[in-house]
Formats: C-alpha cells, sequence, structure tokens
C-alpha cells in the first residue's frame, strides 16, 4: 500500500500521570489486509478516562495494555482496503482502531456508520460507548423513576452529560456536579439539567442538600472521592448509586474508599457496578432510543476534537485537569 | 412498689472505646405503671455491637442516646405490674426495656415470649433482632441461590452465625472469617460452616482465594476495614455484599471506606444496606421459619450470658475486642 503508519505504543507503565516516558511514536510500513480484514484511515480516535486503567498491571473488566503494544482506542475510520464481504472502500466504520493513523484488522467488532445519520464523531459519543455507557447505566443500574432526584458527577464530561440527560427525559429532576463556572453554564444551559454545582467553587455536600432537598435518588458517580461522600452523605431512601468510574482516583497512588460508606445502610441504598460491554446485544436498541432524542433536538452530543495526531499524550491528560467539555476526540485525519 | 431501680445513663458521649467517664449508675424508685403501661423486671440485657454508634450525635438509622438518657437495649423480663390489657403480672416478654433493673413502659413494642418455646436468651437472640436481621439480611438483600458461595465476617458472632447458617439451609457453601482458633471451631463444628479463616491467623484475602474458587457471591459484613477490602478482592461476577454492620469501625476516629470499592464495577456487583425494622411486619414469618430450624436441630442459637448488672461497662467492650462467643447478653436477674 506504500503507506506509512504512526502509532503510539505504551514504552512503559507511569505511576501517576502519563507522562513523556509513558509513550513511544513508532512508524511502520502499512500492511494489506489478510482475507476477512479491512485496512482503515483512522479519522477521529475517542480518548477516555478509563484509559488510565489500562496501563496498570492487573485484571480488571478489560486486558491491560502491555508496553510495547500499541495503544488501545476506538475510533472512527474510512475503510481504504477491504478483503471482507460487506466492507468497501470509502464506507465509514468505528471499531477498535488504537492510536494509530492505518488500523489493519479483521472485521468482528467494526460496525458502518453514517455521516448522514450523525455526524462522524457522535459516534464516539452518544451513538457510541459513552452513549450505552450512560444508557444502560442510568437506566438499568440507576432505575430512574418519575419525579426523582438524580444527581451526576463529571456532568460535563461525555458519559456524565449523557447520562443526566437521559435521566431528564425520564422525568427525572437532573443535577449536575462540574468544576468551573463555564463547565456548570453547559451543564444547565446545553444540556438542559436542573441545576449544576460548581465543587471548584463551595462545599459540594452543602450545596446538594439545598437543591436536593428530598435527597438523592440516583448518583450516577464518575469521579469518586470527595464527591463521592458528598453524595453519599444526601442520600435518600432506597437510593442508588451508578459505579462508572472513578476519574478523580485513576493517577492517585492508591485510592482512597468512601468512608461514609455506611450511609448506604442508614439509608437502606445500593452503589453498584457495571460494564457496558454486557449490553452489546442491546446496543441497537439503545442506538435507536438516544438517536431518536437526538433529532428531536432533545438530547445534545457535544464533541471536544483537538487536531493533530502527534498532539495525543498532552490531549489525554486534558481528561485529568477537566479542560475539556463534552467527549474529548482526537482529530487524526481529515474527514 | 417499694423497689428501687438501678440505671446506667449516658454521662459523655464518649471518643473511641466507651470507658469510666461513659457511664452513670443511677438510682430511683420504681414508679407505678399507669393506664395502658406495665412494669417489668428486666431477667437479660441485650448487649449489640451497634450500641456504640448510638452514642454518636447525629442521624443515624436511630435517634442518638444523649447524655442524661437511660442506655438503649432490648431486653426480656417478667412483668411485676400490668395495667395493659393481655398482660398479666408473671408474663414473660421481650421489648426495649434498656440498661436498667426495672423498665415501666407503654405495652407498644412489648411482646410476650413463652420459656417453654425457647430459652428467654434466645429471644434476644435467632428469635430475636439478630435473627431478624441475620434471615432478612441473608435472604432478602443477600438473594441466595443454591450452590453459591456466602463468606460471612464476625462468623462467630451472634448475627453472623445466624447468617451462615441461614446461608447454609438455603443450599449455600458457606465461609466464615472470626478471630482465633477457637472461634473457627465453633463456626465449623457448632454452626457446621464449610470453612472458617482466622483473621488473626493470616492474610484473609489469600485464604479467601484458597477456600472461594469460584468467587464470592454473598458476602454478608458485619465488620467493615480490611476484611471488607479482602472480600471485594475476591468477589464473583454478579456479587452481592450485604451491609450489615461496620464493629471494627465504630471506636474509630474516622471510618475508612473500602479502597478497592471499584471492584464493585470490575464484578458487576452491589453493595446494599439494610435495616431490619423495615421488615416488622414480616417478622413472626420469618420467627417461625427460624423456631422450625432450631427445633429441628439445623440452627444453633448460642448465647453468652454474663451475669451482673454492675458489669455492663466491662461486658459491653467484649463485643469489640472480639472476646464474646455468640450472641453476647447480659445477666440482670435470676429468672
Amino acid at each position: 500500500m506504500n503507506l506509512t503508519n504512526q502509532q503510539f505504543r505504551l514504552a512503559h507503565r507511569p505511576t501517576g500521570l502519563p507522562d513523556a516516558d509513558t509513550w513511544e511514536l513508532t512508524e511502520e510500513p502499512v500492511v494489506d489486509p489478510g482475507e476477512g480484514q479491512i485496512a482503515v484511515e483512522v479519522i477521529y480516535a475517542s480518548l477516555d478516562p478509563a484509559m488510565r486503567t489500562w496501563l496498570n498491571e492487573g485484571e480488571s473488566y478489560v486486558p491491560p495494555v502491555n508496553p510495547g503494544e500499541v495503544m488501545r482506542a476506538l475510533g472512527v475510520g474510512r475503510v481504504i482496503a477491504s478483503r471482507a464481504p460487506d466492507f468497501e472502500e470509502g464506507d465509514h466504520v468505528t471499531g477498535l482502531f488504537g492510536i494509530q493513523r492505518y488500523a489493519v484488522l479483521p472485521v468482528k467488532g467494526v460496525a458502518k456508520v453514517s455521516e448522514q445519520l450523525a455526524p462522524l464523531p457522535s459516534y464516539l459519543n452518544a451513538l457510541g460507548i459513552p452513549g450505552m455507557t450512560a444508557y444502560f447505566g442510568l437506566l438499568d443500574i440507576g432505575r430512574p423513576q418519575e419525579g426523582q432526584t438524580a444527581v451526576v458527577s463529571a456532568a460535563a464530561g461525555a458519559v456524565g452529560s449523557l447520562a443526566g440527560q437521559i435521566a431528564r427525559l425520564n422525568g427525572c429532576r437532573v443535577v449536575g456536579v462540574a468544576g468551573g463556572a463555564e463547565k456548570c453554564r453547559i451543564v444547565t444551559e446545553e444540556y438542559r439539567f436542573d441545576a449544576a454545582i460548581d465543587y471548584k467553587a463551595g462545599e459540594v455536600s452543602r450545596e446538594l442538600r439545598g437543591v436536593c432537598l428530598d435527597g438523592i435518588d440516583i448518583f450516577f458517580d464518575n469521579v469518586g472521592g470527595p464527591i463521592l461522600e458528598a453524595a453519599l452523605r444526601n442520600l435518600a431512601r432506597g437510593a442508588r448509586v451508578v459505579l462508572c468510574g472513578a476519574v478523580s482516583q485513576y493517577n492517585e497512588g492508591a485510592m482512597a474508599g468512601p468512608r461514609n460508606y455506611m450511609n448506604l445502610l442508614v439509608k437502606r441504598a445500593r452503589m453498584e457496578g457495571f460494564v457496558v460491554f454486557d449490553y452489546a446485544s442491546r446496543y441497537p436498541e439503545a442506538a435507536r432510543e438516544i438517536a431518536g432524542w437526538m433529532s428531536a433536538g432533545d438530547l445534545r452530543s457535544r464533541e471536544h476534537v483537538v487536531d493533530g495526531f502527534e498532539t495525543f499524550p498532552e490531549t489525554l491528560l486534558m481528561l485529568y485537569s477537566g479542560q475539556n467539555t463534552g467527549k474529548l476526540v482526537l482529530g487524526v485525519a481529515r474527514c
């Protein structure tokens, strides 16, 4: 194919935040696809908070990325060569392409997407894994009921903004916790949450008490740490705490546990985890409903695209300093 | 009535373990019961780990005991005077009598018990609140399924020993965690758990891995702290962690949260609290089933009776140093 691939590979497992030693930028020729394979030019790569957890040794809900391997990432791209039925040159596709310019891979786990139906980056957001995560976490684990109060942390982030909107569309009063006045404005104005709390400006527990007079029925948590504790302090009876992530803890040496977890007893509440991949057979159902909300103007899929493949190491860090508003996407090539 | 009552009242809220300054021993005449009331001579008083939490200020699942008040406690006693229908002098009764020799109170919340059906102390154990706690916590929150593995902490304690036996009677393989060889012997020989782990003798997490090869399906927790963390490390997919107590933490300045709570996500598991009083309408159903198991010899209700009303302050501390085996009961009067 006479094309040169560029790849970010894991060089050394980081302690704390990934830094210059974490990644190695490598080059190699793009090989021809084998039987049943396609070659894809990556257009967008998804950058996700959970990436940090994949860099740690040991079992998690997915195997770790090992030193020498191309960093795992979801992406959207264009088929440039196909030896697989149903895939043709020029098709737009989404799949686990990794942080690289080209991916040659079997088509299992690759899906075609249509730029006519929705902008390509939204297939990494509301119509992709963040959307599925928000949908099944909020509905299956959170079990919203009309008139209940749902609180979402990292509310301006990809999953948080979608979870809150889905809670609203299921009849909940929705409060977001986000960092900074601008994010709070986006949460209430663009995502139409009922209220937003700026965790940088005040004491979250007291603010929650002020806006959740009957307590929190659903807490959809993406961050862990002190915000989780503030929510536990304000649970309503029978509350559900949906464990989706713990981004405030991923780069800490040791995780901190919620010191007031026994509020779950006092409030007859539960804290429950889930992994979105378990719901794969139901993705089409979720995508149909989310696409419907999007086209009706009821749900906003906002992406924060940073262009430049080579910016990957710094761009990734935006997730942990809270600089992105909306789903963080790396622009790898022009579409 | 010309009788003198003695009472242990809260003098000062303790920090850490209750000590000599915590209690005040008071005397006063026993008054005659008013209309709808009975006077009870307390025979046994129940000493429970949760008592420590009642000494703290602030909301919990029950109001705190306030300085000057008689210490709250369940008890079994004998009616010595009655102005309430259905209660006669000589009846044995159970209710919230407090740490005192005589209680004069309305009959709401007082139930008659029969020494013919079961020994009086068992009404503070398998047929009382510990039994109800074990029964509803294990069955309603733990949801055992035939062939699953249940692990119980404080397995030689009142609620733990009952929860494990109820798990066994519902088809589970049952592992107990207890402190010391003698308690472990009681757990396997008297309560017929399948295995017992001595947390003082080894690393609990590794021991659990050795005896729970397919992971823990139900963890019924009475202790919190490092044993909770060890259990979270060894959960099976879809596990249920039943939050019943956190006795290892009650006397600590600040509670510690389980640092590895995100294992709940990895294992698609839940941690859920409950308060036994919510099940009050179903106590008779539970008591009937437990009494059936007892009379068939399938369930053992073991009490550790320490005689001597005046020993209350020291006897209570046995719960926090793990000196009792079975339900700790204070013998207040001869029956």
